[in-house]
């Protein structure tokens, strides 16, 4: 049981479950976190499901250097305009002051596309489709937030170029899509994909896609992305190559992203007043087995115990917590904070009973299995999977509202996504940022109507969020 | 074809090899390379291989910032000592002058101790064994050579906490197995296990002990290392347990760590004048598939090679080099020197006649089989293994002596690792250091005869050989 409450403060309520699930902890530099196992190993899903439909699309990984030469930093004038503010600096090494600074990456376009002028020659060469898996590093001063807002942050960075404009705009559902699969299939989180506004986009992009979800407070979190950056950067690092016709073009470039914030999401999201819930498909460990005896019953219900944990982790990840030095009772909480999906308590009245007793940890029942039957507990494990899902899409529903009036928005906007009509002008949206400490998140959806700020035709449908 | 001969320039060669091979070049930054698809691919086989291995051990992965405050950098002073001339320092960021310098983690240890002294209180806690994949900056002034030395390289940094010496010093074999099924069962490439010298033992431990390779110019390499730290750090950043008796005491750690280094021996090790050469069991392709048709046998060559190539994708890592722009002569050389095992090649007359042509990479030899039959290929893969591993250990064997005259070890160590007896005083060692550029390196032998340098009784087997 958690001393914090989620509805009455999410914050706090978000510090506490980091810290008692044993998820991460502030390390002695200010912004930087040390992930600890349980957390990794979260992440450490996250990152082969991911991969492994990276890799079913031909995105081959690949690894550049952590350094970015000042000058290479400075070649697309956008792009070191937004991150300049936020960039780290090694000035010295082995006792040496360095004749030129570098910049520890805070994304790698500017390190690798000198390579991609020299890979890409002709047609042939293309598309060309890199991705590494990396940390990066960006020296935020505003207020950090484990695995929301950080100077480290672990992520995959896609680099790619196309022959042909349309080539490079089709990779834009084909990436979203597995992010998609990613947040809702896998981690059960609903996400909006909006399009970011001309204020708001990649710097360096022609057009920023995000999958935004809805966070216990009412912000809109920037999850996985996708930018579409045209010829912006193959301008500025001469990426040219020869077409079948023998003429010099510019290749077209897209860069997409998912990163350790998703794992931030997927605790506010989720987790409850008992501490953090994790979705089946996403847990480290799916199932617990905890063994309850006292010393006549304790080798008898342990070889029991083992037996049931060696035939369910052939379909299922399984932890059999058969650790003496601590109760049944200290283990319930413990896992339960954790946020494993399934428990099986295992004792020696279960075993006369030849049965076992399982707790789902989403919605607190316990229900008695006769014969524990890996297809049971899959069917189990699914439907809490999906209660899961349906809980936090029942969520955003609930606040998700929409509003023709400007005060209404106002007063909507403290506990909704308000879906509004948006001139396009960088004054209402300005406006709207001031005012109300709010952005706007362009939707895919045919503009009517007017602008909620000015009046004037709606040229976009937008909602209007905090975000943080 | 190469225009470098191995056995005539090895250095050339092997530039030549990671060049033409597409593994690395050379980036903007000295001395930071820039791993391509096909290296990464093989430094992807080689941790899934590991991390699978050191699960299976209860070795939990995690991850700590990349930063290293001065001041905990300074704590254990024989640590510092060492890894302060090689320290690449961030003194800014974001525009504003650090307080406080930041070193780029050389190796983790003092970012993550003082985490280590919080988790441990009890016995209960222990042993502690956690695990790191990451990448790391060691700011080297000696010319650079893609793999074998860099300033930046990628490995795994494994971090031990136990109650006891006992506990700790029986760590060293469990990870050293894991080291060596790597590099010899996986890679095919033998290691000789050594203990280092004072004066060569990693800053910080009691004892390193190493997996070194016997490269072609016959320098020995350190591949995999493990260090017995004992109570240097745990005093250093006061990591303390109470023991069941309720006394408190100091934990014993261990560090080991496998890197990017590898793949350089890998290169070395086994590549030929044709190319690389990469064993089954590490090859990111195990067989390539190359049709072979005209306009006329165009589609039915290729639907059969697409059908041979689902087939054989159940069992092997197999890729269909279907590409019309090149021509198989093309393509079979690309292969070769990328160094795929296994080249399968389907023409008109292989189909006509329900055969298709195998050729092996290691020693270029054809055979024709009737059925592609996975159990065979799978055979034949073993043996390719197999031989690569022999023919490794023949060249050992071959440039393997032994000496009692300091004379001879002179001449020896040219091409030779000469085994031969060490008094232990750094007098001696020092003396092969400077007069013959060569490191000593102690066997788990007991000694007996005279030092080969000063002729008073050995107190250790070694074997001398040149390093990097």
């Amino acid at each position: 049981m958690l001393r914090s409450k989620k509805a009455h403060n999410f914050s706090e309520w978000y510090s506490e479950v980091i810290q008692k699930a044993g998820l991460a902890e502030h390390s002695a530099v200010s912004g930087c976190l040390v992930y600890k196992p349980y957390a990794y190993a979260i992440w450490e899903r996250i990152v082969a499901e991911t991969d492994k439909k990276f890799k079913k699309i031909g995105i081959e990984n690949c690894y550049f250097p952590l350094f970015i030469p000042k000058k290479l930093l400075e070649k697309e004038k956008a792009h070191v305009k937004g991150f300049d503010p936020e960039v780290a600096w090694v000035t010295e090494a082995g006792h040496h002051k360095l004749e030129e600074p570098l910049a520890i990456r805070p994304t790698s376009e500017t390190i690798m596309y000198p390579s991609y002028a020299k890979w890409i020659r002709s047609w042939r060469d293309l598309p060309l489709r890199l991705n590494q898996w990396n940390n990066v590093i960006r020296w935020e001063f505003k207020h950090p937030t484990p695995f929301l807002r950080g100077r480290e942050f672990l992520w995959n960075e896609g680099h790619t170029a196309f022959a042909t404009e349309k080539e490079s705009t089709a990779e834009k559902n084909q990436i979203l899509d597995i992010y998609s699969e990613i947040t809702e299939d896998f981690m059960a989180m609903p996400g909006i994909i909006v399009k970011k506004t001309e204020s708001e986009k990649f710097p360096g992009a022609v057009a920023t896609f995000t999958i935004e979800h809805m966070m216990p407070d009412f912000c809109s979190l920037q999850g996985p992305d996708f930018h579409l950056d045209g010829q912006n950067f193959s301008k500025a690092f001469n990426i040219q190559f020869l077409d079948e016709n023998g003429k010099k073009n510019y290749v077209w470039q897209n860069t997409w992203a998912i990163s350790t914030r998703e794992i931030g999401a997927l605790i506010a999201i989720h987790g409850d007043d008992l501490g953090l819930v994790l979705p089946p498909k996403i847990a480290p460990i799916q199932i617990v087995i905890i063994p309850i005896y006292d010393n006549n019953s304790r080798s008898k219900v342990l070889s029991e115990a083992k037996k049931l944990e060696k035939q369910l982790s052939a379909d299922f990840r399984t932890y059999l917590d058969d650790r003496d030095k601590y109760t049944p009772g200290w283990k319930f909480n413990e896992w339960e904070i954790k946020g494993v999906p399934l428990r099986i308590e295992i004792g020696p009245r279960d075993i006369a009973a030849k049965q076992v007793t399982m707790a789902r940890r989403d919605n607190q029942t316990k229900s008695v299995l006769k014969k524990a039957n890996p297809k049971d507990i899959a069917k189990l494990l699914t439907a809490i999977q999906n209660n899961l899902l349906k809980k936090a899409k029942d969520f955003v529903k609930a606040h998700y509202k929409s509003s023709k009036n400007y005060n209404e928005l106002k007063k909507l906007v403290k506990d909704n996504f308000v879906e509004a009509g948006w001139c396009g002008l960088t004054g209402c949206e300005e406006k709207v940022k001031t005012d109300i400490n709010a952005k706007l998140y362009i939707l895919d959806r045919k503009a009517s109507g007017k602008c909620i700020v000015c009046g004037k035709p709606a040229k976009y449908v937008v909602y209007v969020a905090k975000s943080y």
